[in-house]
Protein backbone atom coordinates (compact mmCIF):
# COMPACT_ATOMS: atom_id res chain seq x y z
CA UNK A 1 0.00 0.00 0.00
CA UNK A 2 1.54 3.68 -0.81
CA UNK A 3 1.18 5.83 1.80
CA UNK A 4 -0.48 9.24 1.39
CA UNK A 5 3.28 10.96 1.76
CA UNK A 6 4.25 8.98 -1.32
CA UNK A 7 1.23 9.26 -3.45
CA UNK A 8 0.92 13.16 -2.86
CA UNK A 9 5.53 13.07 -3.52
CA UNK A 10 4.29 10.85 -6.94
CA UNK A 11 1.41 12.88 -7.56
CA UNK A 12 3.70 16.48 -7.45
CA UNK A 13 5.99 14.58 -9.84
CA UNK A 14 3.13 14.06 -12.44
CA UNK A 15 1.53 16.66 -12.08
CA UNK A 16 5.27 18.53 -13.14
CA UNK A 17 5.15 16.06 -15.67
CA UNK A 18 1.77 17.14 -16.83
CA UNK A 19 3.00 21.51 -16.38
CA UNK A 20 6.25 20.53 -19.00
CA UNK A 21 3.83 18.41 -21.43
CA UNK A 22 1.21 21.70 -21.48
CA UNK A 23 4.24 24.15 -21.70
CA UNK A 24 6.25 22.15 -24.57
CA UNK A 25 2.54 22.27 -26.44
CA UNK A 26 2.55 25.69 -26.08
CA UNK A 27 5.50 26.30 -27.66
CA UNK A 28 5.38 23.86 -30.34
CA UNK A 29 8.16 21.88 -28.84
CA UNK A 30 8.06 18.45 -30.89
CA UNK A 31 10.55 17.20 -28.60
CA UNK A 32 9.57 18.76 -25.32
CA UNK A 33 6.04 17.13 -26.03
CA UNK A 34 8.05 13.81 -27.48
CA UNK A 35 10.42 13.34 -24.60
CA UNK A 36 7.37 13.22 -22.15
CA UNK A 37 6.40 9.42 -23.69
CA UNK A 38 7.77 6.17 -23.45
CA UNK A 39 8.94 4.76 -26.42
CA UNK A 40 6.08 1.88 -26.59
CA UNK A 41 3.54 4.21 -26.30
CA UNK A 42 -0.11 3.70 -27.02
CA UNK A 43 -1.84 6.90 -28.04
CA UNK A 44 -5.94 6.99 -28.98
CA UNK A 45 -5.92 10.80 -30.63
CA UNK A 46 -8.82 13.39 -32.51
CA UNK A 47 -7.81 12.47 -35.42
CA UNK A 48 -7.92 8.40 -37.42
CA UNK A 49 -6.88 5.93 -37.40
CA UNK A 50 -7.87 4.21 -33.61
CA UNK A 51 -4.55 3.55 -32.56
CA UNK A 52 -1.07 4.71 -33.11
CA UNK A 53 1.48 2.53 -31.57
CA UNK A 54 5.07 2.01 -31.94
CA UNK A 55 4.28 0.34 -35.45
CA UNK A 56 2.42 3.42 -36.74
CA UNK A 57 3.67 6.17 -34.06
CA UNK A 58 2.59 9.61 -33.93
CA UNK A 59 5.69 10.91 -32.97
CA UNK A 60 8.34 13.88 -33.54
CA UNK A 61 7.74 14.18 -37.21
CA UNK A 62 3.70 13.95 -36.92
CA UNK A 63 3.87 16.18 -34.31
CA UNK A 64 5.92 18.76 -36.43
CA UNK A 65 3.95 18.83 -39.39
CA UNK A 66 0.70 19.15 -36.95
CA UNK A 67 2.48 22.06 -35.55
CA UNK A 68 3.58 23.73 -38.48
CA UNK A 69 -0.11 24.13 -39.79
CA UNK A 70 -0.75 26.72 -36.68
CA UNK A 71 0.03 30.36 -36.59
CA UNK A 72 2.47 31.07 -33.94
CA UNK A 73 2.08 29.49 -30.35
CA UNK A 74 -0.84 27.50 -29.04
CA UNK A 75 -3.30 27.87 -26.55
CA UNK A 76 -3.53 25.10 -24.13
CA UNK A 77 -5.60 24.84 -20.98
CA UNK A 78 -6.40 22.11 -18.80
CA UNK A 79 -9.46 21.60 -16.24
CA UNK A 80 -10.52 19.57 -13.84
CA UNK A 81 -7.22 17.89 -13.44
CA UNK A 82 -7.79 14.42 -11.35
CA UNK A 83 -4.93 12.34 -10.90
CA UNK A 84 -4.91 8.90 -9.22
CA UNK A 85 -1.16 7.82 -8.65
CA UNK A 86 0.07 4.05 -7.47
CA UNK A 87 4.26 3.48 -6.37
CA UNK A 88 4.60 3.15 -10.17
CA UNK A 89 1.56 3.05 -12.04
CA UNK A 90 -1.01 6.15 -12.73
CA UNK A 91 -3.32 7.56 -14.07
CA UNK A 92 -5.18 11.26 -14.94
CA UNK A 93 -7.82 12.64 -16.87
CA UNK A 94 -8.92 16.54 -17.54
CA UNK A 95 -10.71 18.74 -19.77
CA UNK A 96 -8.06 19.96 -22.32
CA UNK A 97 -8.98 23.25 -24.62
CA UNK A 98 -7.07 23.88 -27.32
CA UNK A 99 -6.78 28.21 -28.83
CA UNK A 100 -5.06 28.27 -32.20
CA UNK A 101 -5.25 29.86 -35.91
CA UNK A 102 -4.73 27.50 -38.53
CA UNK A 103 -2.05 29.03 -41.27
CA UNK A 104 -5.18 29.41 -43.81
CA UNK A 105 -6.63 31.75 -40.85
CA UNK A 106 -9.03 29.40 -39.40
CA UNK A 107 -9.97 29.86 -35.45
CA UNK A 108 -9.40 26.55 -33.57
CA UNK A 109 -10.81 26.84 -29.98
CA UNK A 110 -12.07 22.98 -28.88
CA UNK A 111 -13.12 21.36 -25.50
CA UNK A 112 -12.23 17.80 -25.68
CA UNK A 113 -11.56 14.75 -23.10
CA UNK A 114 -7.69 13.71 -22.17
CA UNK A 115 -6.65 10.82 -20.23
CA UNK A 116 -3.26 10.19 -19.31
CA UNK A 117 -1.13 6.49 -18.19
CA UNK A 118 1.68 6.63 -16.83
CA UNK A 119 4.36 3.97 -15.66
CA UNK A 120 7.28 4.76 -13.61
CA UNK A 121 10.13 3.86 -15.68
CA UNK A 122 14.01 3.86 -14.28
CA UNK A 123 12.47 5.96 -11.37
CA UNK A 124 10.82 8.58 -13.91
CA UNK A 125 7.13 9.25 -14.48
CA UNK A 126 6.61 8.85 -18.10
CA UNK A 127 3.44 8.47 -20.62
CA UNK A 128 2.74 5.38 -21.68
CA UNK A 129 -0.90 5.77 -22.82
CA UNK A 130 -2.96 8.85 -23.81
CA UNK A 131 -6.39 8.87 -24.82
CA UNK A 132 -8.18 12.35 -26.72
CA UNK A 133 -11.54 12.74 -27.93
CA UNK A 134 -15.12 14.57 -28.20
CA UNK A 135 -17.99 12.42 -28.06
CA UNK A 136 -20.39 12.32 -30.84
CA UNK A 137 -24.23 13.33 -31.54
CA UNK A 138 -26.83 10.74 -31.44
CA UNK A 139 -29.11 12.45 -33.71
CA UNK A 140 -28.14 10.67 -37.06
CA UNK A 141 -25.85 13.34 -38.23
CA UNK A 142 -23.04 11.20 -36.12
CA UNK A 143 -21.04 14.72 -36.13
CA UNK A 144 -18.35 15.27 -33.64
CA UNK A 145 -18.95 17.55 -30.76
CA UNK A 146 -16.35 20.09 -31.49
CA UNK A 147 -19.03 22.53 -30.02
CA UNK A 148 -19.18 21.80 -26.19
CA UNK A 149 -18.08 24.19 -23.41
CA UNK A 150 -17.44 22.26 -20.12
CA UNK B 1 8.38 -1.81 -6.68
CA UNK B 2 5.69 -4.21 -7.08
CA UNK B 3 7.08 -7.90 -7.87
CA UNK B 4 5.64 -9.97 -11.47
CA UNK B 5 3.89 -12.43 -9.35
CA UNK B 6 1.51 -9.69 -7.79
CA UNK B 7 1.30 -7.75 -10.84
CA UNK B 8 0.16 -11.37 -12.96
CA UNK B 9 -1.93 -11.89 -9.95
CA UNK B 10 -3.38 -8.02 -10.18
CA UNK B 11 -3.85 -8.20 -13.86
CA UNK B 12 -6.01 -11.84 -13.83
CA UNK B 13 -8.65 -9.88 -10.96
CA UNK B 14 -8.64 -6.78 -13.61
CA UNK B 15 -8.91 -8.97 -16.56
CA UNK B 16 -11.88 -11.25 -14.40
CA UNK B 17 -13.27 -7.82 -13.24
CA UNK B 18 -13.85 -6.70 -17.18
CA UNK B 19 -14.70 -10.05 -18.04
CA UNK B 20 -18.17 -9.64 -16.02
CA UNK B 21 -18.42 -6.41 -17.08
CA UNK B 22 -18.59 -7.22 -20.84
CA UNK B 23 -20.67 -9.73 -19.95
CA UNK B 24 -22.78 -7.73 -18.27
CA UNK B 25 -23.19 -5.21 -21.48
CA UNK B 26 -24.37 -8.39 -23.88
CA UNK B 27 -26.82 -9.60 -21.60
CA UNK B 28 -28.33 -6.05 -20.98
CA UNK B 29 -27.59 -6.73 -16.93
CA UNK B 30 -27.51 -2.96 -15.83
CA UNK B 31 -26.51 -3.93 -12.54
CA UNK B 32 -24.18 -6.54 -13.39
CA UNK B 33 -22.59 -3.10 -15.07
CA UNK B 34 -23.00 -0.94 -12.08
CA UNK B 35 -21.34 -2.58 -9.75
CA UNK B 36 -18.03 -2.92 -11.46
CA UNK B 37 -18.25 0.84 -11.08
CA UNK B 38 -16.70 3.08 -7.91
CA UNK B 39 -19.90 4.91 -7.10
CA UNK B 40 -17.52 8.36 -7.83
CA UNK B 41 -16.64 7.56 -11.09
CA UNK B 42 -16.00 9.99 -13.81
CA UNK B 43 -17.12 8.86 -17.20
CA UNK B 44 -16.24 10.16 -20.67
CA UNK B 45 -18.68 8.42 -23.00
CA UNK B 46 -18.81 8.06 -27.11
CA UNK B 47 -22.14 10.57 -26.23
CA UNK B 48 -22.57 13.89 -24.98
CA UNK B 49 -21.92 15.90 -22.85
CA UNK B 50 -17.74 16.07 -22.62
CA UNK B 51 -18.35 14.41 -18.99
CA UNK B 52 -20.18 12.32 -16.44
CA UNK B 53 -19.41 12.64 -12.74
CA UNK B 54 -21.80 11.49 -9.87
CA UNK B 55 -23.07 15.10 -10.00
CA UNK B 56 -25.12 14.21 -13.36
CA UNK B 57 -23.91 10.08 -13.47
CA UNK B 58 -24.59 8.05 -16.19
CA UNK B 59 -25.82 4.73 -14.02
CA UNK B 60 -28.11 2.19 -14.00
CA UNK B 61 -31.64 4.52 -15.28
CA UNK B 62 -29.34 5.47 -18.29
CA UNK B 63 -28.02 2.20 -18.58
CA UNK B 64 -31.58 0.96 -18.71
CA UNK B 65 -33.05 3.35 -20.83
CA UNK B 66 -30.35 2.93 -23.15
CA UNK B 67 -30.34 -0.84 -23.49
CA UNK B 68 -34.32 -0.68 -24.20
CA UNK B 69 -33.37 1.23 -27.19
CA UNK B 70 -31.83 -2.31 -28.72
CA UNK B 71 -33.23 -5.51 -29.37
CA UNK B 72 -31.79 -8.66 -27.75
CA UNK B 73 -28.79 -9.07 -26.42
CA UNK B 74 -25.68 -6.87 -27.17
CA UNK B 75 -22.85 -8.19 -29.39
CA UNK B 76 -19.19 -6.70 -27.65
CA UNK B 77 -15.71 -8.01 -28.43
CA UNK B 78 -12.79 -6.29 -26.56
CA UNK B 79 -9.27 -6.79 -28.52
CA UNK B 80 -5.89 -5.94 -28.18
CA UNK B 81 -6.70 -5.61 -24.20
CA UNK B 82 -3.69 -4.11 -22.80
CA UNK B 83 -3.40 -3.62 -18.97
CA UNK B 84 -1.02 -2.08 -16.43
CA UNK B 85 -1.25 -2.64 -13.02
CA UNK B 86 0.32 -1.55 -9.83
CA UNK B 87 -0.69 -2.25 -6.35
CA UNK B 88 -3.69 -0.11 -5.87
CA UNK B 89 -3.71 1.60 -9.42
CA UNK B 90 -4.18 0.54 -12.85
CA UNK B 91 -5.43 1.24 -16.43
CA UNK B 92 -6.63 -0.76 -19.30
CA UNK B 93 -7.04 0.27 -23.25
CA UNK B 94 -8.60 -1.80 -26.15
CA UNK B 95 -10.40 -1.46 -29.08
CA UNK B 96 -13.99 -2.79 -28.27
CA UNK B 97 -16.83 -3.01 -31.30
CA UNK B 98 -20.81 -3.56 -30.24
CA UNK B 99 -23.15 -4.85 -32.73
CA UNK B 100 -26.49 -4.41 -32.02
CA UNK B 101 -29.78 -3.98 -33.68
CA UNK B 102 -32.25 -0.95 -32.17
CA UNK B 103 -35.47 -1.67 -31.88
CA UNK B 104 -36.74 0.64 -34.80
CA UNK B 105 -34.76 -2.41 -36.93
CA UNK B 106 -31.12 -0.34 -37.64
CA UNK B 107 -28.12 -2.13 -37.42
CA UNK B 108 -25.08 -0.72 -35.32
CA UNK B 109 -21.68 -2.09 -35.51
CA UNK B 110 -19.25 -0.12 -34.24
CA UNK B 111 -15.51 0.04 -33.10
CA UNK B 112 -14.20 2.33 -30.51
CA UNK B 113 -11.45 2.94 -28.33
CA UNK B 114 -11.87 2.44 -24.49
CA UNK B 115 -9.70 3.19 -21.79
CA UNK B 116 -10.63 1.76 -18.35
CA UNK B 117 -8.78 3.28 -14.94
CA UNK B 118 -9.22 1.18 -11.99
CA UNK B 119 -8.04 1.53 -8.35
CA UNK B 120 -8.11 -1.04 -5.76
CA UNK B 121 -10.88 -0.34 -2.57
CA UNK B 122 -10.89 -2.24 -0.01
CA UNK B 123 -9.19 -5.00 -1.61
CA UNK B 124 -11.61 -4.99 -4.36
CA UNK B 125 -10.95 -3.66 -8.18
CA UNK B 126 -13.11 -1.03 -8.93
CA UNK B 127 -13.45 1.28 -12.20
CA UNK B 128 -13.12 5.13 -11.43
CA UNK B 129 -12.69 6.14 -14.85
CA UNK B 130 -13.53 5.20 -18.28
CA UNK B 131 -13.19 7.18 -21.47
CA UNK B 132 -14.74 5.67 -24.84
CA UNK B 133 -14.51 7.69 -28.28
CA UNK B 134 -13.84 7.20 -31.87
CA UNK B 135 -11.65 9.98 -33.64
CA UNK B 136 -13.68 11.91 -35.92
CA UNK B 137 -12.54 13.19 -39.67
CA UNK B 138 -10.24 16.38 -39.95
CA UNK B 139 -11.51 16.61 -43.27
CA UNK B 140 -13.70 19.79 -42.34
CA UNK B 141 -16.66 17.62 -42.41
CA UNK B 142 -16.31 16.41 -38.21
CA UNK B 143 -17.87 13.28 -38.79
CA UNK B 144 -17.41 11.02 -36.11
CA UNK B 145 -15.54 8.25 -37.40
CA UNK B 146 -17.44 5.54 -36.54
CA UNK B 147 -16.39 3.37 -39.92
CA UNK B 148 -12.99 2.36 -39.09
CA UNK B 149 -11.74 -1.25 -38.47
CA UNK B 150 -8.74 -2.40 -36.31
Amino acid sequence: MTTANTKATEEAQIRALIDNWANAMRAKDADGVVSQYAGDNVKFILAPPLKYTRHNPFGKKALEDWFSSFQGPLGYEIRDLNITTGDDVAFCHSLNRMKATTTDGAKVDLWFRETLGFCKIAGKWTITHEHSSVPFYMDGSYKAAVDLKP
